[in-house]
């Protein structure tokens, strides 16, 4: 079973560990990385530039949880000390006055921005060249392709992408890594390029469940690592498995892995009930077009307007299909978004978390789609946690991910029930309960 | 009584009027708008910098609803054809590469960019220059000094301003003019540099409240102009009298101005109603610096870690402060904004409107501050639609402008109820009713 275990590098909570006991030190990480990628990013073309010399000298330096944390970062995010150009041709050799929060943040935590990593164009769906580390003929994903692959080729062992549709679940499972999709806000998009504002979500990628807590709650300042689900127990708890009213669209190896992504939580003490989708969460994934459209003219209303013709064709009939939407249709859209919220928070009265499909089925075999998000888009619109899970199955060497979905707000848990999850496919079957 | 009838200019409709029959075309109307600039602002200092020959050119040829308008943008905004520098050194001379949204759909819309006016750094509290054309020795008020200013003085028709606090409404009570903040997200923020994520609301200031339907509906493609009170009767409509739980602070002139207004809705056919603050609101106002510090630290997290000595005392103050809220201490005040919303949506089941102060009361006599945002932090927190009506009352020669609240989402009717009180205002007191 190909997964997260081939990572041919340290994860996020062995590099912390060495350096916080003086084994290692935040130089010797960042160079090691920088290693890594040397090695293994000709084939993969994960990264778009790497940080000058100065910054990782600086970052050599740092102190903090993230120390010696080299990290990549989605080339939709702002950096200050290089240069940021979402992909398109229009931003060639932008170069930003500061850091986005997100970017910041994490140096203030003391983690080292190795470089950017490639984004299809303003985190749409024009693919980028890279390639997926399990198989190089497919898709890693999109639209944070560079930052799934980065993680899943190794090299490094953190990274920022971004979600409007499935940015950040969906090349999660297609490369085989864990990644978090948190509440709507919690980690701010500020200096990020906005595609849809009221979609638009900042996400994180790591080899583990465990490492994403980790570095989410050194971030943030939160304690995102602990609440109710104890690492060895998983009684008490009351998991949903989701069927959605698109769930014809998923591959039968996918529902399988959620199946044994549901047995391993029961053998493990939890309570499985089955949650049909209710119409009104039906309705408020068939407003996710409209939403995304309508903003994303608004949005990016002058690149649209000076530099149609610049735009990749995938990009530019969305932007063109968007300029059709009268704000009535987008009112009504919002509409729908609104009822879903509540009716997800509904939901969560009976159980504790969800779990579903994080893609349709494998990564498709091909460098000219990055795949359907038609599994992601749903939580995205209605702002709930999501966590994807590695490692639970794979077809023909290809990663399939699950996703676990907690209530608005209820990141700590998601995170929670997702490293258990993780674990007891780590664990021999003798101590699943 | 001195007010917005003192405006040497003419005002929107009176542009666009001309400019659609013919008897003016748009590159005249910009010569206007520039020669009036080079006349007035050595005494006002509201503009920074005038948008180069060739962008005004390309406009003199624009067609659309608001050809022929010039526009002054708070130096907020970001601007493809001139330096935008968000009030600090720490962006001197910064050029970005797009429009801001709002200024791209007012390009769309035919309109003039015709500069970028002052703002306070960050559209925070320190002061800019800028002085209130009604009394060059008191503030404009601010954050969005330069645009309440430039169109008090005449210089545009139209102006763009932000408000987390109270930085469009208060300046343009203190300076005598028309303005809009409307519902939360209804006018894109993209482009705009962020203070407070979840406070941040785009506005518009014009002479005239008829203006500002005018323009809101031509830059957004919505109606927004019309809904339910007719211009020549106020019948039908219930308006609140608005009591807050801060109520004391206001000056008694100020209170006179709002009385007034009910005095004028009332003769023209409203019932009039009192409405105590629920304690809800109450709560929410107190919220809300703890929402605007928390976020505030990390919108500005670049510029607070790399540039703290560069920024203004009170800017520094503010962060400084942020920097020590918990993020259990921010989702508690998260919480009672979501309530407080809540609770302003339940006002307007016995209301169509409020009536409120739109400041404490006239301009105070200094340039060393802006003015307190007291009386509009409340509905920027909720995100309800604003419209300031100015003319009603003045104090030596200051004017006094009274806010119309309406529920979320029906920025048309809070327009349409202030025009009517602004024509009442101008009415002979025969056709008040």
């Amino acid at each position: 079973m190909p997964d997260r275990h081939d990572v041919p590098a340290p994860r996020l909570a062995t590099i912390v560990a060495a350096v916080a006991q003086g084994r290692s030190n935040p130089a010797a990480e960042i160079a090691a990385a920088r290693a890594r990628v040397a090695a293994g990013d000709a084939a993969i073309g994960a990264f778009l530039r790497l940080a000058p010399e100065e910054s990782l000298a600086a970052a050599g330096a740092a102190t903090g949880p993230l120390a010696g944390v080299a990290v990549g970062v989605k080339d939709i995010y702002d950096t200050r000390d290089m240069a940021t150009e979402h992909g398109s041709p229009v931003y060639r050799d932008h170069r930003p006055v500061a850091d986005a929060s997100l970017v910041s943040m994490a140096r203030l935590a003391g983690a080292a921005i190795l470089g950017k990593t490639t984004t299809t164009e303003f985190a749409s769906l024009d693919p980028t060249p890279t390639r997926n580390p399990r198989n190089l003929a497919h898709t890693p994903g999109g639209s944070s392709s560079g930052s799934a692959a980065a993680v899943a080729a190794g090299m490094v062992p953190l990274a920022f992408g971004s979600q409007t549709g499935g940015s950040v679940i969906r090349p999660a499972s297609f490369c085989g890594v864990a990644a978090f999709k948190p509440s709507f806000r919690l980690l701010p998009t500020i200096g990020m390029k906005t595609f849809s504002y009221t979609l638009d979500t900042a996400g994180l990628f790591a080899a583990t469940v465990a490492d994403l807590a980790f570095a989410a709650s050194a971030i943030t300042g939160r304690d995102l690592s602990g609440e109710r689900v104890r690492d060895d127990d998983a009684s008490g708890l009351t998991v949903g498995v989701y069927r959605s009213a698109v769930d014809d669209a998923v591959e039968p190896m996918m529902h399988d892995a959620v199946a044994e992504a549901a047995r391993l939580l029961e053998a493990s003490g939890a309570r499985l009930v089955t949650v049909e989708e209710p119409g009104a969460l039906a309705e408020a994934r068939d407003a996710h077009g409209t939403v995304q459209g309508y903003e994303a003219v608004l949005d990016l209303s002058d690149e649209f307007r000076n530099h149609r013709q610049r735009l990749g064709p995938k990009l530019g009939a969305i932007l063109d299909q968007g300029a059709t939407i009268a704000p009535a249709a987008y009112d009504e859209a919002r509409r729908a978004a609104r009822i879903g919220r509540k009716a997800a928070s509904a939901l969560f009265e009976t159980v504790d978390v969800l779990i579903a499909p994080s893609a349709l089925g494998p990564a498709p075999l091909t460098l000219e789609s990055t795949g359907d998000a038609l599994m992601n888009k749903l939580w995205t619109l209605t702002g709930n946690p999501v966590v994807n899970v590695a490692g639970i199955a794979s077809a023909a060497g290809l990663p399939l991910g699950v996703s676990v979905v907690a209530r608005f707000g209820r990141d700590a848990l998601a995170l929670s029930v997702a490293t258990r999850l993780e674990r007891l496919i780590d664990a021999p079957i003798s101590q699943q309960k």
